[in-house]
């Protein structure tokens, strides 16, 4: 049973918390000091709406971080390990945000608005302070805000059928991680195709909180015939689709070769940025650690909302940072942070659930296969 | 009604929730990445009790943030406004921290644990990531970490009589905005007399999980007699008493003169800070708008998740940033952000809450008085 949540106004509403309540949101998180909603039907429910249909999500809580100015450029490549000298403009880069030990502060999405001027679509930790006491206490010449922008995001097999109701045709022609500047009722919004699922969708940055209540209106008039529903973020499918979530699977305590986000990660070349000495070192000594996929020997494991130990033979070996019950696979799936020597597929391991032991097998992610281990 | 909360591994778990769910908890908040009670019997309730009895709050949201080396002091005092030149070993000193143009960044207390080593006392913002590229970014010789330390208060007017049982005698002689180690168990704990509430009491940083469920047994046990229970800090009694909270008062986008803070500001003297000019600008121009009191002509006002906004004849002034019904004075209270002009005691302005406007006057903080508006 979920505890109730105060609301005071330390904790930000959205502008579309309107919407959520009239689709009959039952339960939020708060993300980015702002509510988050994450439960409508059932997660159960609300995953397979997903998988089949199309949803509406108010991400109002990913943030955008403003960094312009004539050091914007060099200011955001110092934050990250991301090579972004050939960013293209309206690309989407996901950038992990490293400290000086190579620790992951954020994992935002990085888009360049032009050269003088970036947005970091952030995720739950306050990068507004970090990159202004960066930028102060080395002197950049950059401004820093957080602008009055909401995310609003339209995630599913059917969003193309839905975003061209009422963008257009060309909305389809947007690729993948690429933004373009679309015009509704004579308001220029940007829209990406991105999103926190691997249904496929878009993301629109809505700056404007009264068309944002147009727009929703206008999404919902005309995604009638293809099923469209009020949605979040989902707990399974994230975890089906590999999809790593800051401060659940990463922290400021784990680097990002510990996450796999090696691909994200230009080291050992002529690239300059915070962290680097000791990600170079990290990365020639091998990681002690990284995350693995488990998937469990039963449906039978409770919410994840603690760190559960991992062990084998006895031995501790790490820990459990997310699970959820999978209908794909027909058991219970899970991320772990598991030491060398155990990421062997199929290896067996014991978890310690608050209901008890349970016996997982380690697999790769993203997670592959039909639910019997293989 | 209040939603439910979500609680994934991100929102941080406290080492004393099992201690808030054997004494009822009816709901939680999230502050700084971390569970955070609200209510107990009923905010009333918990008032009531809280006035005339002693409470155990679990305030482990609290987080410290250890700043240390050699440019400890310098880089703290750089972070805020107050002057902290003369602060003595084990002293608590409220310290606004601004940003290059006065906003607020947090209001910590800041403890000098010896001259090279502090803790910060956070409110609900990522001060360990702004500290943090202040200093990477400046150059800075210190350390900075959030180390596992989850204070535990001891509020209300029985406070001295519970811990007099548990620590002994000398915690008496602890004075207001001071800190000691004391012993338990033979485990040095620093406690301070301070916290959340103006009923007085304690707050003990204690930094052993284990050691904080037997010093929790220890202090229900001796103040079994003192009708001791579990609480948190109070949505009324905090209003009354006129303690602002980081993120419902004051934010970025207020500084600490708008926000009464004026004797924590060392303004025009030879201390610099970041902020300085601009404060210095503010304080010789005057603040264009000021936190004030507000007392409703009723107290039938809804609960108060959003700004209010306040006007008077018609003219938009401000709005209310945190409000409550006073059982002491016998009507709503609030806290308004109010544009100069507006200040004077007594004066008639209009709320708009979302059940409607409601009639109030103005009101000096802290407030006084017996509940007829006098």
């Amino acid at each position: 049973m979920s505890p109730s949540l105060s609301i005071p106004r330390r904790i930000r509403s959205t502008p579309f918390r309107f919407f959520n309540e009239a689709q009959g949101v039952k339960a939020y998180t708060v993300y980015n000091h702002m509510l988050l909603p994450t439960v409508f039907h059932s997660v159960e429910d609300d995953y397979w709406h997903l998988k089949e249909h199309v949803q509406i999500w108010d991400v109002a809580c990913e943030r955008q971080v403003e960094i312009a100015g004539p050091d914007a450029a060099r200011l955001i490549q110092w934050m990250t390990p991301r090579d972004l000298r050939n960013a293209a403009p309206l690309q989407c880069l996901y950038a992990p945000l490293t400290d000086e030990r190579g620790g992951m502060v954020n994992d935002p999405i990085v888009i360049k608005l032009d050269p003088e001027r970036y947005w970091l679509s952030i995720a739950d930790s306050d990068v507004l302070l970090w990159a202004k006491g960066l930028a102060l206490g080395g002197g950049f010449d950059v401004t820093i805000c957080e602008p009055d922008v909401w995310p609003l995001a339209v995630q599913g097999p059917k969003s193309d059928a839905l975003l061209e109701q009422v963008f257009g045709r060309e909305v389809r022609d947007i690729r993948f991680f690429r933004c373009k500047w679309m015009s509704f009722r004579d308001h220029p919004l940007l829209i990406a195709r991105s999103g926190w699922s691997k249904q496929g969708g878009f993301e629109i940055y809505v700056d404007d909180k009264a068309l944002g209540t147009t727009l929703i209106a206008a999404l919902l008039e005309a995604g009638q015939s293809l099923n469209v529903r009020g949605g979040c973020p989902n707990a399974i499918e994230r975890i089906e689709g590999g999809l790593l979530s800051y401060g659940n699977d990463m922290t400021l305590l784990e680097n990002p070769l510990e996450c796999g986000l090696d691909k994200y990660c230009h080291i050992g070349g002529d690239l300059d940025f915070l962290g680097r000495d000791a990600l170079a070192k990290i990365k020639a000594e091998g990681v002690r650690r990284k995350i693995v996929g488990l998937k469990f020997s039963s449906d039978s494991i409770p919410a994840c909302s603690d760190a559960w130990p991992v062990s084998r033979a006895g031995e501790p070996i790490g820990e459990v940072t997310s699970a959820a019950v999978s209908p794909l696979f027909k058991c219970g799936i899970a991320f772990a942070m598991l030491a060398r020597g155990h990421w062997q597929e199929g290896h067996t391991v014991t978890v310690a659930t608050p209901e008890g032991p349970r016996e997982a097998a380690v697999s790769r992610l993203p997670f592959t296969g039909n639910g019997t281990g293989q």
